[in-house]
């Protein structure tokens, strides 16, 4: 790690566009609820601009801003989206700008264009028009009262197009009463030496606060924002996670804490950065998208060792491999678990469940023999640390099963006699209470156990019905065998609190399904006991469940 | 979409750390055999450099190493990574570096410290011994005839701490003999403005052509490399879809097009680019990664357009929401609806099984559409060609089943009645032949099925007994659906000539294994038909079998 340049002081405005634009994005549809808990959320971490919705291309919206006017926010502004009137007509009469003005908010951005061959081709307009729709837009809405900020769209590629008329356009909106001119890199094919010269030579000829907006589609977004602002920008229009339309925008959990947490800006309380990867695994759970586990700063796998070099290194230097502390952002490190991992790795799961394990105990030699005797049959604990955290469980003796399996079987038919294929039957025991046996069907024989094994422990254990599996991998150990190979089934679960993974191994696809299944749902159990929700009637998982991980940004 | 800016004829070289770094990641394990198929995939694509392994950390890759020594390879050579030598040890003496050497590859990478304070505090040894062993490392291996590539191990950091005694570690690596010098942002913290000025810097000090190697912890990974090209580095050091540790390398997926598409240098052949989405596509496939969505130029949105105002300018200039043309990258716009793939990749497929079918025929337009409707499926066969060559068979009726599934029934118990938890029945029947029925048991449920297909085939086709199936892999397609979720089955077979690939996708993974099987079953048996070796029960497949492709390197 490097400490910081002296930027200290510089205040960098943050506008989030992911109600907007990252409902635009491929597979996203937020109800007016998501939206407004989102906002709630941005507003809570200390966001300045959240840009809530666009109101004429989607009439329902009027219903959020109903809603938004009634919600009480801290510091964040709520912001309404358009463009700027349509060519030859009369800003009064224009429908967009009348869904702005009844929107009821203070701050209005409008898109313009600022690329000439796109006011030609695309608007069929003359230059000069284009011109004209931008001051009559940024002036009605300045003259209605809000805060305007001009999106000049394609700014970049105009700029190497016509440098002069791109200028014209945010010279125009200036004058006409912009508060902030954002400059927009559209199609997301700017590079950072370019982006940087040209919002530097804008900076120069306006008074106006500059803001800078990028996609990503040439895996810059990120590092054209952050050029900009290091040349003059003081404004940047990020989505959480990158959320937008094909390669996404610029992504705030990646840009703000680079501008704040290594180059030394101002952009949220400092207080909030260490909240930055539960922000951003919310908005994930909210728009129903899988985390990225290689997402800069907020990915689970963006501070994770593996074995080797590297943990050496770490052990002698924290710093070895780590650009920024990971509980800056509330991210934490993650020793990945194997053998070679190495002692020391190992030692720092087994406190969290008993910080009271020596280092050279015999407690601790037992799971590190335990481990070298479940990674030699297939077991791989990295990426199913909670299945890990059960093993350390068992070998310290801080663990009592929560069912037993008495038997099952599953049967797949081909062709089909019902719709769904496949069948399984399962009988568990939970101490002193009486056997329950059950039946279920599903897609394919793991999916029919999944559903048998719910339904069994339902009675017992109502608390996993919040439960549900969102992801399921499977994977081959030595491929020579193929089909008589041994497996390696993960699986990762969520509930409303955070996700966790387990895994199986067994020659048998189905049975190692049922030992990721089990640990999920043990795991599951363990954390709800901890939290003092469990129904009673687990067994006594002692003091250690206050060490049971728990929330969204472990 | 704008114009190239003149930097044509700049060469740059390409070389790729998937099989290394790429290996480091979480989650990732690939087989020798994967190794190879990646590599040979990356020579056709036409990479310079393929770096293979790490021999000295994993002694398995030995058997890697033997195998890469009789594979002919085109344009791409292998190197072996290794680090300098020990602290106060005889170079000589040093495993590591006789792990390098007893590779036989001629090309060696050998990583070695920059950083002042990492010298200190990792390797508790003197900046002079450090030198030292540089100096002596690079020399041996220089001696014994490699070309020696010499990442200095966090160059930026150590630069920005210590500017001298980082240019000291590059200086004595080229008086040594290192071919190449690479600068490596280990951390992955740094920022293009720096790393352009520091490369720069370098560039004017050592006459070695300079590499660039970087991370991306930050979000910079690409841009760092772009702009350390654009400031004198002449090869970048990069993985595919930046699979690597924490949050990966610099992508040759983005880095590659940028460098060659938008700003005019050299990297690989220009008829390779349009196959990048493919190379993307298999790389993932073959890591058992799912294909991410929003990467740059090759991600399955990144050309995808939504309704409203961009669909409209788009209709109006295909340039309006694009920064280059997605063909160029082998990837294809989306509009409303799903597009098919690159028509000139299918024909190449069509014309492997029949060579007169017309660009512009209804042949071909038949294949398209039922590849279409496949894909909707979930069916992908980047990576499973010889399922995607019995589609084309079936549309161009040049196919007939040589055996067909009458019933089949699979029951796993648990707890196990035998040693073998599964049994599988099963009933085909063969065209002129009575129905044959059997039954095996197995390690698990598609084990025993499989063991049972080739049973009940023995009697009709005794030369399936040849072959093996060598790797089989699992892909959830939609993971939030879990385990009712569409599975997607990837099988390899084996036999003394080469292997295949073939694919199945189910809501049951025994139906999905089921489907793999039986096109696997039925490529080799079309083979063996081609190459004059059936036993004469099949139906007669014409001429075509000759394009059967048959080796490891498709």
């Amino acid at each position: 790690m490097r400490g910081k340049p002296g930027r200290y002081g510089i205040r960098i405005l943050t506008y989030d566009c992911t109600l907007r634009e990252g409902a635009q994005a491929k597979g996203i549809s937020y109800s007016v609820e998501d939206k407004l808990r989102i906002a709630m959320r941005m507003d809570g971490f200390g966001l300045d601009y959240i840009e809530a919705g666009y109101p004429y291309s989607n009439p329902k919206e009027a219903e959020l801003f109903e809603r938004l006017r009634s919600v009480r926010l801290g510091k964040a502004r709520i912001s309404v989206f358009g463009s700027t009137r349509k060519v030859g007509a009369r800003v009064e009469d224009d429908a967009c700008l009348s869904a702005i003005v009844g929107s009821g908010m203070s701050v209005a951005a409008i898109v313009g264009k600022s690329w000439d061959s796109q006011v030609r081709k695309v608007l069929k307009a003359t230059p000069e028009e284009n011109l004209a729709m931008i001051a009559d837009s940024v002036g009605y809405l300045a003259g209605e009262g809000f805060e305007v900020i001009f999106d000049a769209e394609h700014f970049f590629d105009g700029y190497a197009s016509c440098a002069d008329y791109a200028l014209e356009t945010v010279l125009a909106a200036e004058r006409a009463g912009a508060a902030i001119v954002c400059l927009c890199d559209t199609n997301g094919g700017s590079f950072p030496q370019e982006v940087g010269e040209v919002t530097a030579r804008v900076a120069g000829l306006l008074k106006a606060p500059i803001g800078i907006h990028c996609h990503n589609d040439n895996g810059m977004g990120a590092a054209n924002t952050v050029a900009s602002v290091m040349c003059g920008a003081s404004m940047v229009q990020v989505t959480v996670n990158g959320i937008g339309e094909r390669c996404g925008n610029a992504d705030l959990c990646t840009v703000v804490p680079n501008l704040q947490l290594k180059l030394g800006y101002s952009c949220v309380p400092e207080g909030s950065m260490g909240t930055l990867t539960n922000l951003s695994r919310f908005v994930n759970e909210v728009s129903n998208v899988s985390n990225d586990e290689r997402a800069p700063f907020v990915g689970e796998g963006a501070f994770a060792h593996k074995g080797g070099m590297h943990a050496d290194a770490m052990r002698k230097d924290e710093g070895a491999y780590e650009h920024v502390a990971p509980d800056l952002v509330g991210n934490r490190r993650r020793k990945l678990i194997s053998e070679v991992a190495g002692r020391s790795a190992i030692l720092g799961n087994v406190w969290e469940v008993d910080p009271g394990v020596g280092r050279k105990s015999e407690a601790m030699a037992a799971v590190t023999e335990r481990l070298k005797e479940l990674e030699h049959e297939g077991y791989q604990y990295e990426g199913a640390e909670e299945s890990f955290e059960l093993v350390i469980r068992k070998v310290l003796g801080n663990y009592k099963p929560f069912f037993t399996l008495r038997e099952f079987k599953v049967i797949v038919s081909e062709p089909s006699v019902s719709e769904l294929n496949a069948s399984a039957m399962i009988k568990v025991g939970v101490e002193g209470e009486e056997d329950e046996i059950t039946a279920a069907e599903g897609e394919g024989p793991v999916n029919a156990l999944d559903v048998a094994l719910r339904k069994v422990l339902d009675r017992f254990y109502p608390e996993i019905r919040d439960m549900k599996l969102t992801d399921y991998k499977v994977r081959v150990i030595d491929s020579k065998l193929a089909t008589a190979a041994k497996v390696r089934v993960l699986i990762e679960t969520s509930d409303p609190t955070g996700s966790w993974n387990t895994v199986g191994v067994s020659t048998d696809i189905i049975e190692a399904s049922w030992q990721a299944l089990v640990d999920s749902i043990e795991y599951k159990l363990i954390k709800a006991e901890a939290m003092g929700k469990a129904s009673g009637n687990g067994p006594d998982a002692g003091g250690a469940g206050q060490n049971i991980r728990s929330g969204v940004g472990r």
